[in-house]
């Protein structure tokens, strides 16, 4: 009889759960996801900035597991979990497991303002992606038929809460594509006199980086017109712009990229969270008390070798997936499992077409070479051979004609459009 | 001083004028569209069904015209039209025009049952072609989770109403999906027992073509497993399926391709319209008394040589769109204009991934070789290089892998998933 194991998301983590356990015949899998694809979230900011089209960034997840027989694939929204009975409970029904792996990532976290949402949207879905894209175009659209010089000048400024990797990527873009891809498309305005400021609290950007790193980051912001404001924490954002203890940025394009928070399922365990709501699991990255149950990926703070919890990237999300996976098939062989151990391969972020930094051990680079690292990785990673080739065609496309491939204003609904003709 | 041209619609007629017209001395030249990118049409189908993403058919608008100094581009709306005094209602103000020229294209007519829209949604748009994305692939998800065998029936019929074009395009691509793409995909349902049906008011599909060549796609779209009625009006559309007179066929998944009616714009005009809402153009294409307007497209009704109304094709818009700015350079010459002469290159349709019918004068063929006719003409006529290349190099790849390159459920509300976690 073999063992129900659940995966609740299909993300880097739960994934990679299931494609080591596909064709185990020990373990009969059920996947869930509200989605019905997998994202490959690194380069969602292309999305955001029309250098990518969704499908290139997108595998539809029954594809990638298909071929397993013990394998099923629901696409259901996971509501709680019931650690006592042993089950889950979703808006397609109950389901029961004997093991259970919650890999659900993160959301946004607007630190208790909810409200700011709305005016500055955050990068997690491709829905919000897509969303950004029509803002971040829009405001030239509107910017270029505005005949007052001050509200055009507010259409014109860009502000990116937030001096994270997805931040500087998003400002670094942003940047570029009001330098060139826009540059010769407006009669009324120049977009190279777009402002595009990014606010970090903090008093450095990239602070997972070493300091030099940072530095040079900022400097390649500044060569695309980038003002990076540190030590600038955001007080409000309304549909005028933010606030900044006394000082307020007019913009009419605010874009969030600060902070995370584990899925709010979390809540529903009732066993010990973090300061940031993760769950705190062990070395086998089990709910303490609760050795059916893994915690892993943004949802849960496992500690590194120094005690401190591990970065919320995808190389720890796809280490985890295995780690439980290899874990899994252990135990059916009746072998006791090791601690989990993560293997820092370093970190790398990119800022615009050509410049980028990479930190592995004690190398720190940036530049192009660092920029180039970072490409191979990302293509490499990139699931699915069809997105790795056309991901690369695309970029190698843009790169030489500086254009933007996914340049569409999409509009949220479409029957509204579709009513009121052309 | 150069003379104001306004050209309504970035679609195949109001791009043609624009591109002829580029750099002209006589005319100085603003295209209106409420969308900032020209849309390929012929191939909104393949967006809809998942084998293309909405980017590799459209490219924007500005990009396409930005090399013209005399041309600028307007994103806006258009109310209405003044032909008295000679200007155009936006909502982005009003502005004078010396030459206007009408391509404002077609939207969908549900003769009179709006209502209907909501449950059987058309295919003119890009949101549209995403929505119809969005119902298809979520109906063999839900299907999927359905223990009620009568609601998974209902939930695996697809109903197309409308057998010209486009309805059989996509009752082929439909039957395809369910036959090849997502057959391993499931675990609880046979996607191959999915019942998709063809409906049509007239005696027989495509009755655009030669009566042989309906019967040849009807035997095609059999061989997808699509079921082909012919005479059969549908008397009403509801969230369980559509009527047709006493029959009620039960379907989650209802599409509309059955009419077109011209933008709303020509009820503005207050001139002579035929039963459809064309507007009736002289052998110019102007409206009758006024010379300094020109209508073609979908917009308008112009005779061909046997004084039969032009179909609704882009050949047609493309040629009139030339022929306009072909004339307007001839009268700054101080010529007179010729007549215009439609040069009819034939007709075509596809039947999902192999299958094609073709008619040129007196030849017609089916099968193989008219689909790679389809394909051909096709890929040759989509604007712009890139697209020309990614949408051979994504056919290739699908037509090889049986894949769906853009299997994305991608949701209507951006913020309200983002909320619910993960």
């Amino acid at each position: 009889m073999k063992k129900k194991v659940i995966i609740v998301g299909g993300g880097f983590g739960g994934l990679n759960v299931a494609k080591i356990l596909g064709d185990d015949e020990s373990y009969s899998v059920l996947l869930l996801d509200r989605r019905n694809y997998h994202l490959f979230q690194p380069l969602l900011y292309q999305v955001a900035m029309a250098a990518l089209s969704p499908a290139e960034i997108a595998v539809p997840i029954r594809a990638e597991l298909s071929k397993y027989k013990n394998i099923d694939v629901l696409m259901a929204n996971v509501h709680s979990v019931d650690l006592q009975s042993r089950k889950i409970i979703t808006d397609a029904g109950e389901y029961d497991y004997d093991v259970l792996i919650l890999a659900c990532g993160a959301k946004h976290s607007y630190f208790g303002h909810e409200e700011w949402e709305q005016f500055a949207p955050g990068l997690k879905t491709l829905e919000q992606a897509t969303e950004i894209r029509r803002r971040v175009l829009m405001a030239f659209e509107l910017a270029d038929r505005e005949k007052d010089l001050e509200l055009r000048k507010q259409l014109l400024t860009f502000v990116i809460v937030g001096g994270g990797p997805t931040g500087v990527e998003l400002a670094g873009a942003i940047g570029e594509i009001s330098r060139y891809t826009l540059s010769k498309d407006f009669k009324h305005i120049t977009p190279e006199s777009a402002r595009v400021v990014l606010v970090e609290a903090g008093d450095r950007i990239l602070a997972a980086f070493d300091p030099t790193l940072s530095i040079s980051a900022a400097r390649s912001l500044e060569t695309l017109g980038v003002q990076v404001w540190t030590s600038s924490r955001v007080t409000n954002i309304s549909s005028e712009g933010i606030a900044i203890g006394t000082e307020f940025l007019k913009s009419r394009t605010v874009l969030w990229a600060a902070g995370v928070q584990p899925s709010s399922i979390n809540k529903t365990l009732g066993v010990a969270l973090d300061s940031g709501g993760r769950v705190l699991v062990d070395v086998n990255l089990n709910i303490p008390g609760h050795t059916e149950v893994y915690v892993i990926g943004d949802q849960a703070n496992a500690k590194d070798k120094n005690d401190q919890p591990l970065p919320g990237l995808s190389p720890v999300a796809i280490q985890q997936g295995r780690y439980v996976a290899r874990t899994l098939k252990a135990l059916a062989r009746g072998k006791t499992p090791q601690a989990f151990h993560y293997l820092d391969k370093g970190i790398m972020a990119t800022i615009g077409r050509k410049q980028g930094i990479l930190q592995v051990g004690s190398i720190k680079l940036s530049g192009f070479i660092a920029w180039l690292g970072w490409l191979f990785v990302h293509i490499y990673y990139l699931i699915g051979f069809k997105n790795r080739l056309f991901v690369f065609v695309q970029w190698a496309w843009h790169y030489m004609s500086f254009g933007r491939g996914a340049r569409l204003i999409v509009h949220k609904e479409w029957m509204s459009y579709n009513n009121k003709g052309e």
